[in-house]
Formats: structure tokens, sequence, C-alpha cells
């Protein structure tokens, strides 16, 4: 399992790095930066450990979706901040799932933050281009845009949904509740659609289920402060489930 | 047929005012102001006779879309400016319907204004609350919003389309091309979802076929000047159609 050896630096986003793997072109080398970035960029952060923390946060999570087979990139973890995943063709969409609004959604309909719980979780689309500032679009333009089908955009909601509900259950055993969370995901080698990139707190809303305190990348958005204790804590109560 | 007897106003908007009717529970008063207003009420305007113009185009419309048998709020015209019109209860969405990306659209998805010509109509939905700004929506917001049910969505997407397809042929023999325009819908009395608002260059985008030169409010949102000009040729082109 630890035969994979780093080959060229292919892609640098905010907050990981991929690199492919010498001999393997199905998987690639997935790293977690201590970076953190919000607002497209515009603000800048990062502590040490963050990107360890994250990639621990991320492949607990895969696994415990491969386990009750949802299928997901995940193939191992190496060194301390980085996973072998499965090389897939990026569907350019973020898929956000909201369970209670909050954040960009909840202003521009006109809620109050966390009070609107809903019934059914609601399923958004961001096209994701960094000059465009990663719009929210509806599924028709997803469709227009060729960002994919519609028989496509059916399966990824019905997956996103999924990974929801048992994340929603998981998350509720350690007293953290899921508000809302963003996925990516893409065609594997046989050209089916698998979930990838990341799931953090970077890229999701968590609050403390008890006391509403914010868990998440709010806190660097939002000045909060106590980031890395918050993300640890994350990590310390999910681990600590038997599960 | 010239027996309505205006009653109280019962709302004023930024470009029509309705009133009840002595005695017709089941109709309204439509009047059209000579007002223009763009970005939300930020810029306001106006020129004499723009209301008798507006009702005109839109009751040509109408009358149009009726004698092809696509249901609508019109009953008859009354007056230079104004209409009766069923009362519907307006479902709280504004629907756009694009065969050409131009506006915000275009801005938002990165394409040049009227270089993407569409092969299927995009259907776009806002949903209509001044204060949010009238914010653009998914289909799965509008229903969270409870603005409409999935299937009642269906509904007005299909009408949106075969409107579209009618009036899209209509302006093309008027040498206008249709690049986009703007729909209202609302249940009525017998609970029937049927098109109401107004059809009129205040919610379409209408660009000469062949100098591609606007006809419509964009004159007036991007100061290019001789609006009552083009606004009066729409209406002599639509009235020269031997239809």
């Amino acid at each position: 399992m630890n035969s994979y050896k780093r080959a060229n630096l292919v892609y640098e986003g905010k907050a990981k790095k991929i690199y492919s793997i010498e001999g393997q072109e199905d998987a690639q080398w997935l790293e977690f930066k201590d970076s953190l970035t919000a607002f497209n960029g515009k603000k800048e952060g990062s502590f040490e450990g963050k990107g360890e923390v994250n990639r621990d946060i991320s492949s607990y999570l895969f696994k415990f979706l491969k386990n009750i087979k949802i299928k997901n990139h995940w193939l191992a973890d190496v060194n301390k901040t980085s996973m072998i995943c499965r090389r897939l063709k990026i569907i350019p969409l973020e898929v956000v799932i909201r369970n209670t609004l909050a954040g960009s959604t909840a202003q521009r309909l006109g809620f109050e933050e966390g009070l609107k719980v809903l019934k059914e979780p609601l399923v958004e689309l961001y096209y994701k281009k960094d000059e465009l500032k990663d719009p929210f679009i509806s599924d028709d333009q997803a469709v227009l845009l060729q960002a994919c089908t519609h028989d496509e955009l059916k399966n990824i909601k019905n997956q996103a949904v999924q990974i929801n509900k048992h994340l929603q259950n998981l998350f509720l055993i350690a007293n953290i509740t899921l508000i809302d969370f963003k996925l990516e995901f893409g065609f594997d080698n046989l050209g089916e659609i698998i979930l990838g990139d990341e799931i953090s707190p970077d890229c999701c809303r968590l609050w403390d289920v008890k006391s509403k305190e914010k868990m998440d990348k709010d806190r660097f958005r939002r000045d909060l402060g106590k980031i890395e204790e918050n993300y640890r804590e994350i990590l310390r109560r999910l681990k600590e489930l038997e599960i």
C-alpha cells in the first residue's frame, strides 16, 4: 500500500495540490495544504496542521461512505497530508446540499441564517469557473453550459441526497448539525459518476448541536477566532464515534 | 363591451395600475402608465404616450395568443391606456425565456451578449420580491419558497415554451428577433394557470433582425436614446402584419 510514488504537480488550487503518480494512470495524489482562503481568494490565512486535519476528516468521511457502499474517489492515505484517489474527469459543478438555510442563499432568499430548517434538503448548483466567481446556476443552465446532461444531473442529485442523509446522521451522533456542504463529482475511467474532491470543514457548515457554535470555515470568513480548535474538535468527535 | 366601471385602485406598480371593476369580481382594470423604470426603480424616466403604446402592443400580443388558443388574462380594451383582464392570483415568479443570451445571464455565464444563440429556449425563474431585488432562483428554490409546486412549474414552463415559439415566429415576420422576454402567470377563478401581466418592450428584448439595433427598454437602461421611436416602430410593424 505504501508503494505510491508522487510524480508531477498537475494542479494547484487554493487548498489542495494534485500530483500524478508514477506508473498509475487511473490514480492521483491529493495533498491538503495548510492555507485557508475565502471570498474567491480575496481573504487568505492558514494554520499549521490544517492540511493534516482536513485530510484526516476527509479520509474518515470517504471511508465511512465507502463502508456503506457509496462510491467515491478515496483509495488510500499516504503521509500525513495526502491521499491517493481515483483520477476523475471532474464535472465543473459545485453541488451544495442544504438542510438549513445559511450563508448566501439565506441572504438572497430573505431568511435569517439558521432559522429555516428544510423538510427536504435543497440541492443547488454553482458553476465552477474562477473568472465568473462560481455563479449560482439552475439545472437548465448547467445543461446549457454542457457541464452535464439532465440524466447525469439526476444521478448527481440522487447521490448528493443519499450522501447527505448518511452524513447528517453521522454528524448528529457527534453532536454536530450538518447545516450545508459542497460536493464535487466526476467520471471515473469506466464513465461512472462518483464523488470526488474533499469533505472537510472548509466546505461544510457544521454547528455544535447544543450551543449552535460554528465549527467550520465561517469562523475564518467571519473572523470568529478559534479556527484550529474547532477543526480539531470535529476530527476528535468523529474519531470518538464507535461506528 | 363598454360597460366596465372603474372602481378602487388596488395596486400601483412601476409601470401599471390595477383597479377593481364595479360589480365584476373576476375581472380587473389594468392601466399602463407612461413611466419607465430600471435597476429596481433606481433609474426613472417616461415619455408621453408610452402607456398607450405598451397597452396596444400587449393587447395585440394577447389577442394573437388567444386566437391560437393560448389562454391569457386579456378580455377587452378600454380607453387608450387600459385593458380589462381576468383577475388572477399571481404566482410570484418572473418567468424569463431566452432564445439568445443577453443581459444579466450572458454576463453571469460568461458569454458576449447576442452571440450565444440557443438551440432550445432557456427558461429562468426570478422570485418576485422587491425587497430581495427579484433574485434569480432554481426550480427547487421556487418550490421551497412555495411560489408553486413542481407540477405547476412544469405546466408554467410548458406554456412559456409554447408562447415563445409563437411569439418568436410572429416577431420574425415583423423583422424583429425575440432575444428574451419575461412572463407572469396566475391562477384564474377555476384554479387554472394562465398567462397574465403584460408583454411589451418593457419586458422583452427585441432587436431589429438586420441591423441588430435594440428596440426595447435596453435603450432606456443603457441611455441609447430614441426610446419612443423604437417602441412605436414595434407597434407599427406588428399592426402592418397580415395575420
